[in-house]
């Protein structure tokens, strides 16, 4: 019998408790919403028309019952649940090298959005200096929220190659530890914690009011669904519930190729460079590598389902006006293909039946501005 | 001694609580959430620069310190504290009339928002017919939200002669019963309850996280801001504080005379005409009849204070970005006020002192678009 790899002996439910106890004093308990006018538009088929030019044209609409559990890590400090890898990450960096060489050297890592600020957070909150090296098309609220939290950032191209260089000059000067955005088991670990908390979160809310779950099924999600980026929330979250009843499913923007999660689950192998554009701008990056060993490893993640610019464009819209919940556009592609993606709305009909499923969708963060608003919807 | 007015004999605490006990079936606790960002930047002194052209130009800047408490309407049902008045109007209605004859003859509004979705709400739910007059110009997504209750919606022209010719038309053919949206005993009470709730809610959070008060003056909000249009809201709130240590402002904003409460302050009488195209297109009506009397009471609310089109804006991009939660440009002029007006910074800076204040902010609703956003801000 193969050796398990270091993944899959890394990856457990465990690490993922032991990453809470590590970072709860650290995140945010976010809420756990639900959103009946929501339950309501998702439990309906599609038109008709909208199904024409996908291979479902002519055929009639699925028709899945879904109740929604939306964990908002909108609300997460910095606004994503970057912060909860980050800390997690710094926290065991600090427990396994000892304060005083990781205060000494530094951390330092690359990210032009929500993993820059976490891991400033994180770093300013820990008395740990921090590098961060942001490509100069970044949001400029984004470089300024990182400076906030006093990381000294250094501005780069936007290519991984650019980045990446800079990255080695700084190491060079300060000898600062990398921390990476996803593809490190310590990042997979915290973000995990999401679902540990969604699955109290759930458990508490319908034991407190039964009505928001129709079937008896149990004490359990009947599906949760991530978006899918560099992977670590996902592979997080598809860690803490394997060998659980919850089924863990995936969601990538399609623009561009951006759902390169997808096409390597079809192909069977890792896709390994994007280049997509994509509205949802924290979804660009390739799957990490470990991140793909448990996404592609079906008795953990069941499955990964893509929908279009328009898509996201139309759920956010939705969960702004109707939930008044402010999300970017990366937190809504989950809620996308629950509501969109006629293949996955077909998977829910069969499999769930007439009761329908209890899916959790995770909103991964918050961080827009108005202007942006104003840009996708003008 | 003079007879007290009915307005006073009518609008006491006891009648707000009445209020609740019948409404509370039909409404959401909408939740009261805090934000540390927010109360830091509230309690940080504005630049000298932004008092320039203002009355308080070349004097420091005030440094009132400031802990927000905000009651959020926009998550209420149709969203906006609206449903309250609505549902406890219908309900007083009922038990007064018979549903036999309240069902027979129906009831009417003219509205060209959120009051009109809330009757119709009402409406539908207690199985009365309903007939809105709303104007063409009103935003097609409020028009669709009313008829999608089942109200009978008839368009206008947007003088209020025109929508009251309207008006007498339908009640000739129809003798239904006119529900005012603010100037009204039962609708005033029904608004009040969202003081109650912010009471309940403030103390049972400062129970259970101290340091969210950073001053032992008691189990009392230091102080409660709300929106004044009609007055509805500000007068109901003032009346469940009467008597209690929590001072109640009101917000208005200033744009093209909007501020006509504020301004009848002054001059000791209520204006009773505005033309005004402020963004906060809540606000936009004069106070009425019997909300004058409670607002003008010194005893009940302690001032009004108001805000421009700009202040409001910049008030309701922070609650967008940095709390992540939607709000109607009505919704933030009492933030705007402890942000923006100077006048009101200083009162609190000297009746705080360094304490400050734990202050509640009635978020009144959020029924924008993201089309509106994008205007507002593009």
């Amino acid at each position: 019998m193969a050796e398990p790899s270091i993944t899959a002996r890394s990856l457990t439910p465990d690490a993922v408790r032991s990453a809470y106890a590590l970072i709860q004093p650290y995140v945010h308990r976010t809420p756990l919403l639900t959103c009946q006018t929501l339950n309501t538009i998702a439990s309906a088929p599609q038109s008709a028309e909208s199904l024409v030019g996908t291979p479902f044209e002519g055929q009639a609409p699925a028709n899945p019952k879904f109740r929604f559990f939306f964990k908002c890590e909108n609300y997460q400090r910095i606004g994503a649940f970057k912060a909860r890898g980050a800390f997690h990450a710094l926290l065991r960096l600090l427990a396994e090298r000892g304060e005083e060489e990781v205060k000494r050297r530094g951390v330092i890592t690359h990210s032009s959005g929500n993993h820059a600020q976490a891991l400033a957070l994180a770093a300013s909150t820990l008395h740990v200096p921090a590098y961060i090296v942001m490509p100069r098309i970044s949001t400029p609220s984004k470089i300024a929220g990182t400076r906030s939290h006093g990381a000294e950032v250094t501005l780069s191209g936007s290519t991984s190659t650019e980045r990446e260089a800079v990255v080695a000059e700084i190491q060079a000067k300060t000898d600062a530890i990398l921390i990476p955005p996803y593809d490190h088991l310590d990042i997979i670990c915290g973000q995990g914690t999401t679902a540990l908390e969604m699955e109290e979160q759930y458990r508490a809310l319908v034991s407190d009011k039964p009505h928001l779950s129709a079937h008896a099924s149990g004490p359990d999600l009947d599906a949760v669904i991530t978006p899918v980026g560099g992977g670590g929330l996902n592979a997080g979250v598809a860690t803490f519930f394997s060998g659980k009843p919850t089924r863990v499913f995936g969601a990538e923007p399609s623009f561009e190729g951006a759902d390169d999660c997808r096409r390597g689950l079809d192909a069977g192998q890792r896709v390994d460079s994007v280049k997509t554009l994509t509205i949802a701008d924290g979804l660009r990056t390739p799957v990490g590598i470990l991140n793909w060993e448990v996404i592609s490893d079906r008795t953990k993640v069941a499955g990964v389902f893509s929908v279009t610019e328009d898509q996201i464009k139309a759920a956010m819209r939705l969960v702004l006006e109707r939930m008044k919940v402010v999300v970017e556009p990366s937190a809504v592609v989950g809620l996308a293909v629950c509501l969109f993606n006629e293949e996955f709305r077909r998977l829910v009909e069969k499999e769930a039946g007439p009761d329908g499923w209890d899916v959790g969708i995770v909103f991964s963060g918050g961080n827009t501005t108005v202007e942006a608003i104003g840009k996708l919807f003008g």
